[in-house]
């Protein structure tokens, strides 16, 4: 049997059953800041705490009682796959049902994401909790914990890396004259589904000729030509856990701008991690390659940060960029992509993912030509 | 040429060159709400104001100015594309670029949106703003205008509507026992880009046996068996525009229970499809599916509201809920989907996507079986 038949929901066995050891951090963290619960609303979060794949919940943590809450769409399936939370299913506003959760429980201070609770959400719950209950701000709580990634996920990372790799590999059978940009999307996007992902990361980007220049492109009806480059960036969701690579390619003759502009970020992206190991400033690695961008002539038409971490969201922690102060840990997984844009011309960005090791690093995308 | 092509960003003509119609009616709001200008953070909300497909932006919108703000990776895109808006490059913190983009303008009162902006994004917009400038919550003010379809955005609409019933339609073909769910969703999200989509709306729901019990089954690698229901819900994403539609197929013989519970939901939709015309209680139309479903015996199987608005944005204003007190309007377009879900059992979900007309209703999917 495919492991990934029973693992549909259940995203990490690891806590699932016996001690949840991310719960145990949270509680730490709650001491800390001095909080006696904590409301969580991102879902991304509250996946990693729970090891259930969640949409539209929301959790609240504390040392009394773990109570997730969600509405009739996701009841039973969160019955049959959720275990060590208290259910609730909620018939009224999301705002009530947790204001109902924590006015039971004796409450004094009560944390919430910031970053992730809506003004508007804020307004609400305040209404609907105690006068009493002080209700205070906190910030990548549990997303400085995610930034660290354990065996279990890197095992899933992994996996992601390798299906967005071998669908890039796939993509070289593609490209002809005349096919457009969203039907190389449409195929690698049927591609990646009968090689194991639950479903593509993001939109998948197919940028030929000038479309390339746009780091961002929406993929369109534009047909390749001769001679041109063809950026393609994907990634894939498997089961939670998401990849992100990016490789250009070149239909037909190599344009010598275009053999230019490439040789220099791929220079520059070998730069960079070399840079990279525990200890190092972020801020470095980034510089490893923007210096060397810079030096070639390029610095202005790369517009964007080196890269950034990815785990359960195609973005997180750590953001690889100049004005970052941290410095890189053991277990983090970030992806490393440097890029020139032309305006009017060309765009080149090569991105791979790379996991920071006991003493260096090691490219999970490695084995991809480039 | 395909019109396609030279429709990637630009969404909407009619609101291209010349005087911004949507434009207008927000600065009638802010007039009405005593408003100097008014910051949009919903992306939807920003393509629907621009007419340009707006990811990763910000805009402030007053009699004064209208300012767009985006970063490095959409800026030479937005210059090509956008059109009848200032556009400014950040290389801060939004909050920092809009303090920048307020506090020249001599303003008193400025809006934002409490819905889209994170408590934390508040805070730190109070923060870059002069201590003069109230910062003041609005609620659905550009949202309310989007529930009223234009004729442009209908023709869009009924884009998306066609290429998904397109899609449904193939599902029967690709039906068969032994075929994972997996591989039936890239299939299909290879067949819409085929027919015209820019990419699926939505991860596509292929639920099959057991799993259509579950009302947003997340799509497995299990695979289809004889005699069993198989719940497909997909929708396509045409040029920003969202279709969502559910047929339910039966392979092989079709079991009583599932023939039974279809023929209910069936009749539930249309009780609910015959009571649609301007004027009507948003409530009544749920009412009517509900009461239908609850005199057969099965209420509390029919777990959600009967439907939502759909636009740039899967789930938009109208909600199609019994709490809900607001009348039809004509323009209105949203999605008629009565369910029955039982527990170990099966689920049937029948969805249509339905326009308010003058006098009453269409179905825009009204030439897809059922």
């Amino acid at each position: 049997m495919n492991p990934a038949i029973s693992k549909k929901y259940n995203i990490n066995d690891e806590i699932n059953g016996g001690v949840n050891p991310r719960l145990k951090k949270i509680y730490t963290k709650l001491e800390g800041n001095n909080l006696d619960a904590m409301i969580i609303s991102s879902a991304a979060n509250i996946s990693y705490l729970t090891g259930y794949l969640s949409r539209d919940s929301q959790l609240v943590i504390s040392r009394k009682s773990n109570i997730y809450l969600t509405d009739g769409r996701y009841f039973a399936e969160a019955k049959k796959y959720l275990s060590g939370f208290k259910l609730k299913r909620r018939d009224c506003s999301f705002f009530k049902a947790i204001g109902q959760a924590c006015n039971g429980l004796n409450l004094k201070r009560v944390g919430f994401e910031e970053g992730s609770l809506s003004f508007l959400g804020y307004t609400r719950l305040r209404e609907q909790l105690k006068r009493n209950i002080d209700l205070i701000p906190t910030l990548n709580l549990v997303e400085s914990l995610r930034e660290i990634k354990s065996r279990e996920e890197l095992t899933y990372l992994g996996k992601a890396t390798d299906i967005a790799a071998k669908a890039l590999e796939f993509t070289q059978t593609l490209l002809s004259a005349g096919i457009r940009e969203v039907e190389i999307a449409a195929e690698l996007e049927r591609f990646v589904r009968y090689n194991g992902a639950s479903s593509s990361a993001f939109d998948i980007i197919v940028a030929s000729g000038l479309n390339s220049s746009y780091p961002h492109h929406l993929t369109s009806q534009r047909r390749l030509k001769e001679n041109e480059v063809v950026l393609v960036d994907l990634g894939v969701d498997y089961f939670g856990y998401k990849s992100d690579l990016t490789r250009v390619f070149f239909l037909g003759k190599i344009n010598p701008l275009a053999a230019k502009i490439y040789a220099i970020v791929c220079r520059a992206q070998e730069r960079a991690i070399a840079r990279i190991s525990p200890g190092e400033s972020i801020s470095e690695v980034d510089k490893a390659a923007r210096q060397y961008i810079a030096k070639a002539g390029y610095g202005r038409f790369f517009s964007h940060s080196l890269g950034h971490g990815i785990g359960l969201e195609i973005h997180e922690g750590p953001s690889i960029s100049s004005r970052v102060k941290d410095k890189l840990k053991r277990g983090m997984v970030f992806t490393v992509e440097p890029a020139v844009y032309l305006p009017g011309k060309l765009g080149i960005r090569i991105e791979d993912m790379v996991r920071v090791t006991e003493k260096g690093v090691e490219v999970l995308s490695g084995a991809l030509d480039k």
